[in-house]
Order: C-alpha cells, then structure tokens, then sequence
C-alpha cells in the first residue's frame, strides 16, 4: 500500500504544509521512522524528533509552532494522536481484508454461512454451526457442532471451538485459543481411581470481546461459562468451568480463574494472578499481578494484592518489611541480650 | 434430541408420577431449568425448588416427601444424583458419536486404523502411526511417525503427538495439547550459545488419562516422560522432560513440572505450582496453588504449602503472621524505647 | 534404523572391542539399556552398569579399564559424550528428514518457496510469504501475508504465525507457539468501555533461536517484538508487545515478559516468573523461578528473586526467617511480658 501525504492530508481533513507528492508505505514512531514513513507528533516530549526525523510526513497538532527547518511533509490535525490511530485502523482493516470462502476448506452440509464472510481453507465448520455476516474464520480453526458465531467477528489461525458454545458479535479470538473444552470435573472413588463427570454445559462469549492467544475457556458442567460484553483477556489465560467474567473487565497474561467463580464488572486484574473457586468478586476489583485471591471480595473498587491477597496498601507495606526480616530478627536478640544484663544486674545489684 | 417422561423413566428402572407423554429435549439444574428440561433433585437444600421449577420433568430419590402441588413429572429412583449422572454420560455420548473417516484428511499408506474410529478432515497420520478401535482423532490432529494410539481415546481438534509417542486406551486430549515436543536441553559454550541436546526419547501416556488445552508434555531426552494410569491434567500444564507422574494423580491448571521430577501416585496438586527438576514428592502428596516445590518429600500424605513450601499447617500460620508484620515491627520499636527508658532511669539511679 | 557395531565404530573413528557385526537399533541410558541398544559410559560413578548392562554397543573412552567380563561390544573413542551426543544429533536428523511438499497444503501463488523444503499437507502458506531454502513447514502451520522464514528452520505442526513477521534462519518453533497476535493494548472510555488500539507491528525472530511449545509472542503496536539470536524460549511462555529478549538468553517454562521490556543478553530466567512492562534487566541477569521483577536492574551479572525481587541472597534469607516468624513473634511477647514484670516490679521497689 502507498499513499500521497495529499491523500492523507483529505482523509484526515487536515492542513498540509510541504511537498504533497511524497509517498508514504508505512507507519513508524517518529524516533524510528525511515524514508517512506508516516509518523505523528503528540507529546511534547518527542519534540525534538521533529527535525531529525527521516519519516516523509509527519502529523502534528494544529497548534504546533515549528521554528527550525524541517525536511518532512507536515499534516495539521485536530489532534495528531487520534488521527494517527484512525490510520492504524484503516491500515490493519485494508490488510486484515479477507474475504471468500477458500477451496480447501470444510462446509457441512448443515451449516449457515452469512454473507461477507471469510473462511480460509482448511477451516472446519460443522453441521449445525452458524457463521454470521462478515465474519472471519482463518485457517485451521475449529467450529464444532451447532456452534452460534455472531457477525463481524474474528476467529485468527487454530481457534477450536467445542460444540454448542455461543460467540457473540464484533468478538475477537487469537490463535489456538480454545473455547469450550471440557471443565476439569471428576469425582474421586474409593479405590483411588477418578470418574469423569460429563461437562454437557457450553461457554457463553458475548459482544465485543478480545481473548489473546492459547488462552483456555472450559465448558460448564451445566449452564454456561460467560464472558460478559466488552471483556478483554490477554493470552495463556485460564477460566475454568462455570465461571463469569463481568462486563468491561480486564485480565492480563497466565492469569487462572478457578470453577464457578464470579468476577465483577470493569475489574482489572494483573498477570499470573491465581482465583480460587466459588468466590465473588465485587465490581471495580483490582488485583496486583502474581495475587492468589482465596476468598470473596464484597467491597467495590478496592485494590489487593499478595497471595492470599490483602489490601494493597497492606501488602506493600508488608512486601517492605519482609526486606527488613533479618534487621527485625537482629533487634529482637539485642533486646534479649540488653534485658538479659538488665535482669542479671538487678539481681547482683540486690 | 428429545424424550419422553416415560422413556427415561424405563432407562432409569424408576417410578413415574405425573405426565408419561411430557417432553424433554436439555438437562438443566432444577433452579435454572426452563420448560423442556429434565433435572434432578439430591440435596435437601435444594427441595424448595421443586415447587418453582420449571423444568418438564424431575428425578427425585424414591423416598422423598411431596407435601405440595408441583407442576413437573417427577421419576422417583434409588439415587438421584447418580441417576442424572448416568444421562449426562449417556447425553454427551450421543452428542460426541462421531464416526468413519472424513474425505479430506490424511491417513499414510503405512499407518494402521482400526475399527470403527473417527477420522476427522485435515487430520495428519503419518507413516506408521496406529490408531486403535473406537478412537475419535477430530479435525487438525497430528499424530507423527510411528505414534501409537489405543483404543477408545479421543484426540480433541487440534491435538499434536510427535513421533513415537504412545498413547494408552480410553485417553483423552483436548484441543491444542502438544505431546512429545522437544525437551528443554541446551549446552552452554564457552562463547555464550547454547548447543541443543537432540532428544531422542518419547511420552508415554497410560490407560485412563485425561488431558486439558495446551497442555504440554515434553519427550525425554533418552527414555519416556511417563504419565501413569488414570492421571488428569488441567489445561495449560507444562511436563518437562523425563517426569514422571505416579497413577491417578490429579494435577490443576497452570501448574509446571520440571526435568526428571517424579509425582508420586494419588497425589493433588493446586493450580500455578512450581516443581523444581530431579525430585520426588512421596505418594499422596498435596500441594496448596501457588506453591513452589524445591526438594524431595519423603513423608507420605502430607500437605504443602509456600514457595519455598514447608508443611501446610506452618505455611498458614506464616501466611497469617505476614500480614501483621507492621504491628510486629511496632512492637521491637516500643520495646526498644521501653527499654531506652529504663536503661537511662536505672543510670540516673545510679 | 539398524547398525552393525563396526559401522558405528567406522563413523566415530573409534577403536572396536567384540563382536564388530552385533546390530543395534536404538539409543539408550546404559542402565536402561535392552539388547539391540546403544549406549554410552561417560561418568565413572556409572562403571558398574557396564558389567550388568543388556546394550550391545557401549561407546567408552579411550583409557578406560575393563577389568571384569562384559558381554557388549565396545568402542573405544577420544570423548565417549560427545561421541555420543553426535549420533544423538544424527539419528534425529535422519528420523526427522522429511523433505518435498505434500498434496493437500495451500501454497498462494504469490508466495515464494526455497529449495529442499518440507511443507505438509494442511500447512497455509500466504501471499507474499517466503520460505527458505531448507526449511521443514510441517501440517497445520500458518504462514500469515508477507511473513518471511529464513534457512534450515523449522516449524513443527500447528505453529501460528501472523502476517508480516520475519523468522531467521536455523529457527525452531514448537507445535502451536503463535508469533506475532496482537499486542495487549486497549484504550479505556469514559463509558468504561474499551477500545482497540491497533497493533501494526510485527515480531522479529533471529537465527538459532529456539522456542518451545504453546508459547505466544505478541507482535509490536508499532515497531518490532525482538528475539535475538541464539535465545531459547521453553513451552507456554508470554512475551508481550514491543519486548526485546536479549541474545542468548535463556527462559524456562510459563514465565511471562510484559510490554516493552528489555531482557539484556546471556541471561538466564526461572519460571514462572513476571516480569514488568517497561523496565530493562542488565546483561547476565539471573532470575529464580517464580520471582516476580518491577524494576530495572542495572548491575550485570547478578541474581535475583522473590516476588517484588531482592538479590538472591536476601531473598534466601528472608525466606527462611518466613519460616521462623512464629518463633519470632514468641520472642516478642516474651520480650514484652518480661519487661512489664521488670517496670511493675521497679515501681513496686520505688
């Protein structure tokens, strides 16, 4: 792809100062930026960049006072951070445009295809599944039986989903996620052996959501496991088996969120963090990377930390101390040793 | 699917009172069932609800007391519980009957099928492999050279087994599982690279095993990682090379087992633990999520908790006593004035 | 695979002791070891094993003395090790040459392949994409637009990669790793919705790295992920957005790298460690297994651990006083008790 700073500059419907006709063919940060670049200016802090830059056309803020020469093509804008991410936009959206039905792929018989849609060869659709209009499914995913997939989502190379689970619209899947396989339920026998207790529920996802790559979501034993409207999890991420994800929450890589436990809305929860089952967080939760959270939090939007969690004022002060632990131990036997002669000399004294 | 009141009531040798003819087409907890559901009722707690419900119709034990009008069939049996047990199992193997080889997969002219097996499109079985009767390898497997499979398992989609694996009977996979990828072995050189150490063993993978989603058990750099009858891992565990893990064992999510450590049998260990390589955890070992493991355990039966662990009972008074280290940090500090005080008093004195 | 002693014995150049027509057909530890093995004896703590061992070959060094019968054949070698290690590397490469395309992969015509490939059926190669010479593609892979893949590397079945991304020459990607997803980046509304920020970068991978199974590296917001040479990267690992790993360092299992943070060369990380966005770790770092890093480090060479980390030796220090809290809480109020019963009796006195 390539484009006149004039083209962008009518896109943009900003004001251009510079040679029209020079031609970008990528986006770059101003400070990495080579010839045939695109680069934006917000931060005041970047400044500098401005005239070292070898980007070809940069976009600036309206109000922006340039005094020193410059060689790239400059595009005034409203507000030079928001028009740049409008390009990223369009960029990915020109380079993510799949569409068609590719040969090598398998349609059942029994499926409904929409409209728009693309589905890269060697994708599985199976009977009973339903894609909807202008959705993706790149190659090599998996779409079990009577599985529902709303519109305009995209399911990257490897998603697998199980049968009967539920994707809503706009919903964004990254490679070899797993969506629906079974949750992890089995009932101990007297001999020592464990019998698989059938998981016949399904996963519920619903409209835009984003789940990161090689992240797992089970099934429910019955019901459903839900992943509320606008929830964003990164990759490697495990939500066991009838667990709720409440709407805008936010979890970040390797985090594990143990069976049937519920965790509030707009929560923002850090990496590695471990949730027990069964448990009830309230909204607006946040919890420090690392945190094993073993019981209900009822309070909303509190901050916790630590495994098991306490506050994270708590925590930090106790995360300091720890560090102090052989100082501590230090003081508590010169207090031995100072009481010690105190005793013994109040005793010969008497 | 759809069945009669009547009909279940013959496959569960029960007692029906109420509408024979009633139908169900879904299994649904008694408190969140909808017209056309079957459900069941077990634990007292739960009675209130038979007089709400909407389900269609209700296993209940044989003895229970009905003192008000209910609205649903009810089928009375020895155990409830074990009863709708039976047809959730009976649910999912009608729903997961898969059968016969789909057209576009790829089975080598030199691999063996036995009978009555599912093939799946865009599954790989490579040259010798053997796939045994009654196994289901869905959509995207890969099964390498010379992989043996026995009977009755289930490779979910996406499943990868590298070459000379052996995979016992009535095992289970779920989707994006990786069995036999290379162990983690690297020389270090006088230049600073590393060389690999080519690792030529396998996994072994006993009868009665059941695996989560990307999961990842490693081959042996010589000899097998074994995985012993009746072992279940959650998802996204890591196996290193050379483990072994004793029989039924129960292993939760997230959790990693480094090189040539050995599990020892009905162990239960939490989710995000860490064991360290070349050490054996005695039989019956139960490790707290979240632990880290660093040395053998010889006793057997005991739990564990903490990274680095110590039992599990002085791990929570630990745990308890973090939590007032601030308070204890108060304390030396007013000892220390106290005794301040009293030093310079008893100078004074003098 | 079959082998006359006397062949083996031709290849390393070694001096035969036996029967020099004895065949063997596998590779195995000498106390494994079963008729028709191979084995080795390196370590003198193992010479035992060579009077009882089944192997039919046992490769040894040079000066060893034989004092007992033996029933193997041996051979006599400068460094029995690396000997060893040589036919280790060559069985692998001759069980691991696959070589040609197979039928059923999608190559897009505009895609570019080398000479002396390997690409399996149900491998996607995408426009723009680039292979090269020696490469081994193996089923299930995708190979997203433009992607660009060096000399001699391979990717085992179901790796993932997206669009854009440029992978050396002698890589190794292990079964369903997916390189170059998105980036974690969102931006929070006043609704407290969330809104995409587009990920345009890409992930650079440089030659001789290695990287194990169910591992995700996400492609930069702008710019490049970076895995410099010679890394090794174990199973189940995140690397997030715009990070940069450091040449020749080494990553255990389910550790987690956040955004933009810099890993300095010849470092060797544990794992199941954290570590923060945005911060950069001095040449040489050393990082115990579970730690979790929230600031830079900037002296070389040192180690590190625990959750916020301290130098390794603090950290083992205070673990062990963890230990010893309740005794020092004892202390304390033995302390306390003491010198109330020292002021009453004072008091008392005056």
């Amino acid at each position: 792809m390539q484009f006149t700073a004039k083209e962008i500059s009518l896109l943009l419907n900003g004001d251009l100062e510079g040679n029209p006709d020079v031609k970008v063919h990528q986006l770059a940060k101003i400070e990495e930026a080579q010839e045939g670049s695109l680069s934006f200016l917000a931060n005041p802090k970047y400044e500098a960049f401005l005239y070292t830059t070898n980007a070809s056309v940069v976009i600036v803020n309206q109000d922006l006072i340039i005094d020193k020469p410059i060689s790239a093509t400059i595009i005034r804008v409203k507000d030079a951070y928001s028009s740049f991410s409008i390009l990223l936009d369009k960029y990915n959206s020109i380079k993510l445009d799949k569409k068609g039905i590719e040969e090598l792929s398998f349609i059942h018989p029994k499926a409904k295809i929409g409209k728009d849609v693309y589905i890269g060869a060697f994708a599985y659709i199976a009977a009973g599944a339903v894609i909807g209009d202008g959705s993706k499914i790149y190659p090599h995913c998996y779409v079990g039986d009577d599985v529902k997939i709303g519109r305009q989502s995209t399911l990257h190379s490897g998603v697998k989903i199980y049968h009967d689970c539920v994707i809503g619209n706009r919903v964004t899947l990254h490679s070899s996620t797993v969506i629906g396989s079974d949750g992890f339920g089995f009932a101990p026998q007297a001999n020592g052996e464990y019998t698989k207790v059938s998981q016949i529920g399904n996963v519920i996802i619903e409209d835009d959501v984003e789940i990161g790559a090689n992240t797992c979501i089970d099934r429910a034993t019955m019901g459903s496991t839900v992943i509320k409207k606008g929830v964003k999890l990164d990759n490697l991420i495990q939500i066991a088996h009838n667990a709720e994800i409440g709407q805008n929450t936010v979890i970040a890589s390797q985090t594990g969120v143990s069976g049937s436990a519920k965790i509030g809305e707009s929560s923002i929860i850090g990496g590695q963090v471990g949730i027990v089952g069964h448990i009830t967080l309230a909204k607006g939760t946040q919890i420090q990377a690392k945190s094993g959270i073993n019981k209900s939090i009822e309070e909303e939007g509190k901050k916790w930390g630590g495994a098991p969690a306490t506050s994270y004022q708590n925590y930090m002060r106790s995360q300091v101390i720890i560090q102090r632990l052989p100082e501590m131990e230090r003081k508590i036997e010169d207090l031995q040793k100072a009481l010690a002669a105190l005793l013994e000399n109040s005793v010969q004294k008497k």
